[in-house]
């Protein structure tokens, strides 16, 4: 019971919770480098089944997996003026191999839009070459002064997509494409209830035209962007030179996008779902679904285990737990990690016929005819998922405010921190002015508008733009 | 056709050709940073299967993977004497972020063994811990003078395992048992044979007590090791301080053991299978295992082709050359790609309810009735796949020799290039002497071995050891 009891209660110390959760779990021990972390087994298996879905998406609209080099050349990386002022301080630099100085630092890549524009450049000759889709899977690094694990780490994981289309509907249409790919998997599988829309002017990715965006809201009230798509029209092809002959056979720039999501999503489900008990993961990306406790190891209760197991293996990831830990301990372990359904079996129930069914998110506990085990267990999957996309869904409702001036706006940061919805005029200076007054920044433009006349919360231009700003990861 | 006119006879010349076949079949791109190369979408594809089935052989034997972080501080892999002279001269350093210095420089991981051992050093506390059995994919950085896509580059893709155990028997097993994965793995999906057997002192990895190794025959003659399996006894464990409570209640200090193939296998594909037209891939690792080629796109023909890629879709990777290129022109692109079947269906020959199967690697070409298609599928795949595994084989015992002097060694490294079996005291300073004297390295020890008395094909000592040599890639 010992682990337990080191889970800081949530509503104590939010960011405590958070870290006892990650390395309780074991999803994840801090390494050597500061801001690296070790995606241990529990952790990386989260991941793998993040990539599993989304890759296959992915691949039904014919995106091809690349891998592309860590190291990216100075000179090349120093082409596109925005995208290195936006980097450059969080660059990686490797200058010597053994101990001889390089005749160029080499950067590791923060993103590799430069490294695939300069494939590009030489790849695409025709409008029969286009549209190109990409997509790595890929270690990345950007150096940040304070990391936390999967949120904000110098090395993470992540997929990167790069494209290059004919037109410019293509490549906005393929950014959009993509967004509603993120929205589908993070609600469905992740249970995050997001806002879809797009990044402001002074958010937008560097060098891109526009940037689109999901963004959630965390238990505590902040918000973490999920996954982000950028269209950039030509600005990258007019820097790298990617040019086609288009259908009348003229010269043309290039229009691409780009497009990803990383192992932060990973710390999104933690501080979405969990609780003071430790980790509650939404059934579809939790590596066991099921696990079978035996109350005592007779052979009539290993019996029934393991056919209760083969059973339900065809459709979910089940295990029994036969480790020589007391009962008691393993109730507590298979909380801290989340899974969803335990099934606890016990001679005394086996002679009426039944065992335990209880939910990790309500604590619910069903005792279970052994022959409808798999027909309830169905029904509890679901019953478990959608309380736990709700109740996400009711933390942000509860903490989603409406204001039209600054002075509401920083009231509300004191009082219910959350999504804040104001009236804005998009404008880069009067949104610095914002940050430089609450340390907030807006986090989208949502597609959802009312189209009303307004006037914008801190200057006072008239809008009709809303736009939604809160603090976040 | 202005594809295939680019590769170089292969017996012209072996090493441009092997360069014509990377770039013309799209397998891979040089990048602008010397000694890396980019994956393009059919080089990767082949990598994802190679990952798939050996994932799946290491899930079974209960591996978990991981990810590790890529850098690793300088202070912590000098700990290792024999690991750091091994690999120092090769490491990538980063120095600076941004325009600051580190206080301490980090090294991208060659291999990540010290990691690991500091992971294991505070996660390893009783037998109950153990085994603990790791593995990732990742990328790794080695500089290399000289490169060549696939073979040798300085950043590489690979999978490596590391895995600690309460027992020297336990871990050594376990070494072999990865070697036999890896064997069987080559040679039913590469195609490969393989000799498997040990490293000599002088070849053995850097800090291993023992390495195993699986060694094939290039058709030129160089070997080229597939993938090897590292015993480290308690080497890096009193290093790192990996110690662990056994049965009896003592601390003793655990044992570890390392292994991985890498993205080479892909050059050893190419250098083993391939012939003058391109690329012959193995079914099981071909991304595209049939392709169907329309003469010509009558409705008739359109409508069996779908039907025929519905059908065998089921068993195998199947497309359609739906381009408007020319038929010669696919015909060539199919052989370039290397892919083992192409079904050729035209208006006539739908009139007799035949299509015309070809196969890649002997250019037999089979009129086949549509009922038929299937079953013939079936069996020309068979029949391709043991042909190439056969030629390989071939290849590799008309350039296996066996001579017993270092003089009739050198006759047959300028008559017939291959595996030269030869009698060998072992010792690393006869090594080095025969490398000096002919700049060839030993591949292994057999496992099979005579067990007769005989002299150092070198030093002329007692011997009962047959050792391959050879000149390698």
């Amino acid at each position: 019971m010992t682990q337990l009891d080191k889970i800081t209660p949530r509503d104590v110390d939010f960011s405590k919770w958070y870290t006892d959760i990650v390395l309780n779990a074991k999803l994840a021990s801090y390494a050597p480098v500061k801001g690296t972390i070790i995606f241990r087994p529990y952790g990386y298996a989260i991941w793998e089944l993040i990539q599993k879905q989304l890759d296959l998406e992915f691949k039904k609209i014919n995106v091809e997996n690349v891998y592309f080099p860590l190291l990216i050349p100075e000179s090349l990386f120093n082409k596109e003026k925005e995208h290195i002022d936006g980097f450059s301080p969080e660059i990686a630099t490797v200058t010597r191999v053994g101990d001889n100085q390089l005749p160029e630092p080499l950067f590791i890549r923060p993103t590799s839009e430069v490294l695939m524009a300069d494939f590009f450049k030489t790849e695409v000759k025709s409008y029969r070459d286009l549209p190109l889709l990409f997509n790595q899977w890929a270690n990345v690094m950007r150096w940040e002064k304070t990391t936390r694990p999967f949120l904000r780490t110098s090395e993470f994981l992540w997929q990167e997509g790069h494209t290059v289309h004919d037109s410019k509907v293509q490549a906005h249409d393929f950014t959009l494409k993509i967004l509603n790919i993120y929205e589908t998997f993070v609600r469905e599988f992740l249970l995050l209830p997001v806002i879809m829309g797009q990044k402001t002017q002074k958010e937008k990715f560097a060098g891109a035209h526009s940037t689109y965006t999901i963004e959630s809201l965390m238990y505590d009230g902040q918000a973490l962007q999920c996954g982000t798509s950028h269209y950039f029209e030509d600005n990258f092809s007019k820097v790298y030179d990617i040019k086609f002959q288009n259908k009348e056979g003229k010269l043309e720039y290039g229009y691409s996008t780009s497009w990803g999501v990383s192992t932060r999503l990973i710390g999104a489900i933690i501080m979405s779902h969990s609780d003071d008990n430790g980790l509650v993961l939404p059934s579809k990306i939790s590596p066991i679904q099921v696990r079978i406790i035996q109350i005592k190891d007779t052979d009539e209760v290993i019996k029934i285990s393991e056919s209760i197991k083969n059973m339900l293996s065809n459709k979910y990831r089940v295990d029994i737990d036969k480790t020589d830990k007391s009962f008691g301990f393993k109730i507590s372990e298979a909380e801290i990690k989340g899974i969803p359904l335990r099934i606890e079996i016990g001679p005394r129930d086996l002679e009426k016929k039944v065992v335990v069914i209880s939910r990790r998110d309500t604590k619910e506990k069903m005792e279970v005819n052994i022959n409808d085990v798999e027909k309830i267990v169905d029904s509890m999957i679901k019953a478990y998922d959608e309380n736990i996309f709700n109740l996400a869904l009711e933390n942000r409702k509860k903490r989603t405010t409406s204001v039209n001036s600054i002075q509401e706006y920083k009231d509300v940061l004191n009082s219910n921190q959350g999504f804040i919805l104001v009236p804005f005029c998009g404008e880069v200076s009067c949104e610095e002015d914002v940050k430089q007054q609450t340390s907030t920044n807006s986090r989208c433009i949502p597609f959802e508008q009312e189209n009303k006349n307004m006037k914008c919360f801190n200057c006072n231009k008239d809008t009709k733009m809303q736009v939604y700003f809160a603090r976040a990861y």
